[in-house]
């Protein structure tokens, strides 16, 4: 096994940071390798903020609901960002509205910003350094994006922590292989498929009982039915659509 | 430098591939890989199909449009799946359909499905094979879906070919880092921008130039321009709130 595979295979999100920056040169090896990554018809549809100012972290955490917003070594905020693409068509005096607003070109800039964010994790890891992605960026996005002054057209997806582990956290067993991997086709087969969620419960209760003296024994799918139970961040339909995404 | 952002910024896409087919050892390496990436609340919203059949991979290369498809040495296909979720709550006798129709739903399945991708990318760069993402399997994803068997709640995004590269190709350049990272918040300052894009259009025309002993010299804006003038797969709405994505 060689070092990149190792380094994929060690990520685990990390939540407690020492109190200590990234340095620029940190920073901007990051950001650089984030732009290394794949990109639909090479349009690097995305912006990644990069928040220092503890006032403005503090304010994020809050927005988040996550502690380690604040307390990182330096935070990043990815935005699928294609005003870049309307200034480019303004520039060559073209009308690119319609295109910006299709479900596909929501779905291209989801998918460069995500790439991007990986090899930005990657990179952070292969240096030392935590990361953990902050989903909860998208509990009140308007909210956000009024204090990170986002103009339509640019949707900000997530936030990724980064600092010095000061705390190095378990790694939950992911599914089986053979759970997630199927050759030629998609197996439509649900029995075959609620055995293998069955197994996996298994591992899953057994990780909580060792971990919790068995005080806790979770299974996959008690977690995931009763994550999906009530419809989260509701409001997302109107907001990203407010920004110019996902329209027609 | 290490080894990791070695791998990470030596990334180009490849189109040409040895006739030599990966080894079973080399493609579970690559999934366990995808597998270690972050994923939003454990969900694990993917499925990743692997295809050997050499007819399969004819009809998809005809699908997508691109040669590669067929001529690669594995072609995994990232789906984002919630169908397995819905199985889930089948199990526990909870009913999670309105959920799973979000907004927010659907973008936690895209950037899961996105981010596991990165890594199998970057852990099958790492041994020394050549990738290339497939965006044209969005062309015709009804034909690929049923091809594939693809049920509902389950959603291709895109290809990736992998394989022994036979010639490696060039890597055009990326935007410098100053125009996709800012700090503290968005520069809602169009001039900046459009400064950045016109000095970026003479790095990009330059390469071209290059390449072509003169006879292209496309700029970043003008290729943009063009190819967001029309709406490309204007069926995706569609399709997608027909595997139950996106519909609220």
């Amino acid at each position: 096994m060689n070092s990149v595979i190792e380094t994929i295979l060690n990520h685990r999100s990390i939540r407690q940071y020492e109190d200590r920056p990234l340095s620029d040169d940190q920073i901007r090896l990051i950001v650089q390798s984030a732009q290394a990554a794949a990109t639909s018809h090479f349009v690097q549809a995305y912006t990644i903020l990069g928040i220092k100012d503890p006032e403005r972290k503090k304010k994020l955490a809050e927005l988040t609901g996550n502690r380690h917003v604040e307390t990182c070594g330096h935070l990043l905020i990815f935005c699928a960002d294609f005003h870049k693409h309307e200034l480019s068509a303004e520039m060559e005096g073209v009308d690119v509205s319609e295109a910006l607003q299709t479900t596909e070109k929501f779905m291209v800039g989801l998918i460069d910003t995500a790439l991007a964010a990986q090899n930005a994790a990657l990179a952070a890891e292969s240096m030392g350094l935590g990361i953990c992605y902050v989903g909860g960026l998208r509990n009140r996005l308007p909210e956000v994006s009024e204090l990170l002054r986002i103009p339509k057209y640019v949707l900000p997806l997530f936030a990724m922590t980064i600092g010095y582990p000061a705390n190095p956290s378990g790694k939950k067993p992911r599914m089986p292989v053979e759970n997630i991997y199927f050759e030629e086709e998609y197996p439509n087969d649900e029995n075959l498929l609620k055995k293998q969620l069955q197994q996996y419960n298994e591992t899953i209760s057994q990780y909580y009982t060792e971990r919790t003296n068995g005080k806790r024994s979770d299974t996959w799918t008690g977690q995931m039915a009763q994550f999906f139970k009530e419809p989260a961040r509701a409001y997302m339909k109107n907001y990203v659509q407010s920004q110019g995404f996902d329209k027609k």
